[in-house]
């Protein structure tokens, strides 16, 4: 499903992720709505902060635990442009989110629908309602246009003279 | 495979495993070490923080990265008195870690072994060593007895005279 609220939400995200961007970062970018309030964001952050689960879900799920006070946060719909991989979708479980909506898959790492089923998957103790495909063409295209770009960036110079 | 070098760092992620249950947390105990020393430790601390994504690996890895100044954390061990879930397993994959010693499985919600393959999946971009049941009587001792505690201070009262 792809309303109006998820396509407003889902832009909001990829300024997220294009804040992340412009710090070298993976472009993705999250944030986490409780009643129709936005109560945490988050941005990749891994380089800048050399930290290893600085992703944007934990970002935003910390922070929305902060703002709610509680680290259960039934209520909450995580939006965020690319399909978590297992850390996310385990913290996702982890914190009770009622719904994620993503933008496009992750066919290397995702852990939602790609590789693994975390958080629709029963055996764990919390699913959730997934939503994805909203504005996956942006996402995407953020996406690879970072990688392109970084490839470039890395290319060496193969000629000798 | 177990041994004294295994089994004493095993210990110690026990004591830290006490000292969450000292707090009412469910007790796990977590800690990394490259070359040697320890660079990082960690004990449950969801309840205490209200935190989500408060597990003792996550914190152990977090603080190795702040000692080794990089998220990469090639050359280290984590040593975790529980199977980790699927949050902490992807978070072993992310940082590069080259090997994983857990005491206890843990078949609700264990993601290296018990429910998914997380750290032995090829088709992730990092696959790390384990090794388990290093003081598995201990670690499901002191699990099964923080449980069993809780229970009985969670018990209603069922006779109405």
């Amino acid at each position: 499903m792809s309303n109006l609220v998820d396509q407003y939400y889902m832009q909001r995200c990829l300024e997220l992720a294009a804040q992340a961007e412009a710090r070298e970062e993976v472009p993705v970018g999250a944030l986490c709505v409780f009643e129709g309030r936005v109560v945490g964001i988050g941005s990749n952050s891994r380089e800048a902060d050399q930290n290893p689960v600085g992703h944007a879900e934990i970002d935003a799920l910390q922070m929305a635990s902060r703002t709610l006070g509680s680290w259960r946060l039934t209520g909450v719909t995580l939006y965020v442009t690319l399909e978590p991989c297992p850390m996310c979708a385990g913290a996702l479980v982890l914190s009770r989110v009622d719904r994620l909506v993503y933008a496009t898959k992750d066919p290397k790492a995702g852990a939602v629908e790609s590789l693994f089923s975390i958080g629709l998957d029963p055996r764990l103790n919390h699913v959730f309602e997934v939503s994805s495909g909203v504005l996956q063409p942006q996402a995407a295209e953020q996406l690879s246009g970072f990688f392109r770009s970084r490839r470039k960036k890395k290319k060496p110079r193969t000629r000798s003279c």
